[in-house]
């Protein structure tokens, strides 16, 4: 094994690349972990963060970055990190991987495949004895899904030192976040220790399933991620006032639900007003008192805006409260509108983003840009190294559900692209 | 006590009329039964029918109807009659009154004026000994409001023969409806002989609060109702798809609570396109899955259409129906419109109408025609005999709620109205 091995790496066409095949026998070997009781592999997967599946899960993927001859270890917040040495040891190494756990009634395709792509280089390489010059590190994130307690990318905010004032007391499910930690084989009592700080990775790269439909319908296999969107999340209420459905003349009536409708189209409107692949969406929606004989009196809804650019999202944002006071008027109610929570977007690096799509090119897939619309762990990495992020097709869009499906093919595409990246970055 | 004496009634002035403070003094007290505890008059009223505190008001106003020297009976249903002989007992007589049950945290008007106003007049008859030539029956009806299972009517309903099959077998609360029947003195066993035959009364008058805005707004101090509107209700199911708030783009979405949110605005933009009293609400929706994240990929919601013309109604169905079918193909939804409950009007007797205007018009009283858009006891007894009712003003038109009000001039201008017409449809 010599550091030359990796220089033949790539166009040198002299090692073999991840298959098919291997992917599939992955993925369908960890969908074991959290599958339901007599379902097959389309049934999707409950592997909660901290749950039993996840523990169980977790070892086995612990196992297969051992038998890549990988040193694993757990930090203070229980990622998981298999270890490679780089030829020059003073080099920082590079960092990629994803998650395992999912949402409840997930599939089986979010996060597996960026993770179990990641231990499947480092067995690529240690069966051919390539030794890159910088070390490696292939890292599964603790519970990346909003499952506990409804906050996400639990394990990378902690290794971002993004962890809330008191979030270790938090509990959800009757569990405490620090026993829940604990569960997983990491220690809440030195969590400030799973801070990674800037300059300790050379750069963050992820593979994971795009989760929404526009990579399908260009027909691209492979997605080079701009960044990860900001996410501008509002709660309103709308008073009107609660009457009789029968007795109230149409004109003088104060239907909060009436507004809220008018509400769930401006959001859409604004969110298509302009070009760019920004999207708005109402979500959640309580009607009070919610009978069909009352005109509604009051509306609780969410109003939620995502792009890339902050700058866009202050304009939709001033767009809709200037709808908002219109509809108020024209409705006769009081509308009250509350920012809630405001992700600031996270950029991918445009160095890795070329390296990305030089990848792909070696590889012959074409690529395009798309934003991510959905939150990862890069985005805990991004103020601390460069960052990129590969996607591939999702069939039909379709995520969160045990429906959630990427062709074999493409995941192999998106693991090979990963493994050209991660082989030019450690070069 | 002569029959001569109920000639010179009315237009020769000889009677003195109910005044403001009698009707007042009889509210306020019985406004005490099913007040909540601690709670003052205008803290409203929970009297729901069969509970405790109805029967407790139930027995205050029987004693009013003997006081009033009234033969008092309680029919099979738990309806109760307060019954005067005329000067000619061969005449059907002339039934007239309301009901004193209320919705849960309801007011101290809707029902209760009707009531009290009805034996407020035989209390005076009596006093003045005045006999009329038909017999009167003040009534006062059984569970009026839809609180024993979502059924409203309850007590009239088995008055016109229309209980529903397994009716008395119905649970509420965990109060079986037979069992209810028999707690306010009726008698389940016998609930046919609550059926009242056609030919059996000469006429129904029912005083009541518009619980509506129309009369307020028009400064009109007596409504005549032209008749019960028709309440057309559908239940609306749509069916998009729930998919990433992130990461699916705008123009792919199948959002549910879009095409909702449009249904909405057609309901009330197809019940204001035409001239007239008609009424349109969308009063009950529920999404789901409901999450600020997820487009919403399912939503029920209820329709509902109300006017005294069932033609008018099967009109509104049809736009609607058209509405709904660019809807579901804009939206790329699937919508399934069911017709659920479908009252038919009931009219109000064109006579009994006369009789009412002419009666307002000797007081002096402007009054004008509306529909009622609530339903009532009046629309059971339509079918079976000539029915009238009589509206006073609903301060800002608020009913249903502690904030239910009428002033006590309206109340007793109507209590008038209402003596006058009985007085006119008795002799």
């Amino acid at each position: 094994m010599t550091a030359g091995a990796a220089a033949g790496w790539g166009f040198a066409g002299g090692l073999r690349r991840i298959e098919a095949a291997e992917i599939e026998r992955q993925i369908l070997a960890l969908s074991a972990f959290g599958r339901p009781p007599g379902g097959r592999f389309e049934d999707g997967v409950s592997r909660v963060g901290y749950s039993d599946a996840d523990i169980a899960g977790r070892k086995f993927a612990m196992d297969l970055m051992r038998s890549a001859g990988a040193a694993v270890r757990i930090d203070a917040a229980g990622n998981i990190f298999a270890e490679r040495a780089g030829s020059d040891p003073s080099l920082p190494p590079v960092l990629f991987g994803s998650h395992i756990d999912s949402v409840p009634s997930g599939g089986n395709f979010d996060g597996d495949l960026g993770s179990l792509a990641s231990i499947q280089i480092l067995h690529l390489l240690n069966e051919r004895e390539v030794r890159t010059r910088r070390p490696l590190s292939a890292v599964i994130w603790a519970c990346e899904e909003a499952s506990f307690g409804g906050i996400a990318l639990n394990g990378s905010r902690a290794a971002a030192g993004k962890m809330a004032r008191g979030e270790l007391d938090q509990v959800s499910n009757g569990l405490r976040k620090a026993d829940a930690i604990r569960r997983i084989g990491g220690d809440p009592a030195r969590i400030a220790s799973a801070r990674i700080e800037k300059g300790q990775y050379h750069a963050y790269v992820e593979l994971h399933i795009e989760q929404g439909g526009t990579l399908e319908r260009d027909r691209a296999p492979i997605g080079v991620v701009d960044g990860i969107v900001c996410i501008d999340h509002h709660d309103v209420r709308i008073t009107g006032f609660a009457n009789h459905a029968g007795t109230t003349p149409m004109p003088g009536r104060q239907d909060a639900l009436v507004a809220a409708s008018k509400l769930t189209l401006a959001v859409r409107e604004i969110a298509m007003a302009e070009s760019g692949a920004q999207v708005g969406t109402v979500g959640h929606m309580e009607v009070k008192p919610n009978a069909a004989n009352v005109i509604p009196g009051e509306v609780a809804m969410s109003v939620e805006f995502r792009d890339l650019s902050a700058a866009k999202l202050d304009r939709l944002a001033e767009r809709l409260r200037a709808r908002v006071a219109v509809i108020a008027k024209e409705s006769g109610v009081t509308i009250h509108m509350e920012p809630a929570v405001r992700n600031e977007p996270a950029m991918a690096s445009a160095d890795i983003q070329r390296v990305i799509e030089a990848a792909a090119g070696k590889l012959r897939l074409e690529s395009r840009h798309l934003p991510s619309g959905a939150g990862h762990d890069a985005q805990s990495m991004a103020p601390l190294m460069p960052m990129g992020m590969i996607f591939v097709p999702s069939v039909g869009g379709i995520s969160h559900s045990p429906k959630e499906f990427s062709s074999w093919q493409d995941c192999a595409n998106g693991a090979n692209v990963l493994l050209e990246t991660v082989m030019e970055l450690a070069s």
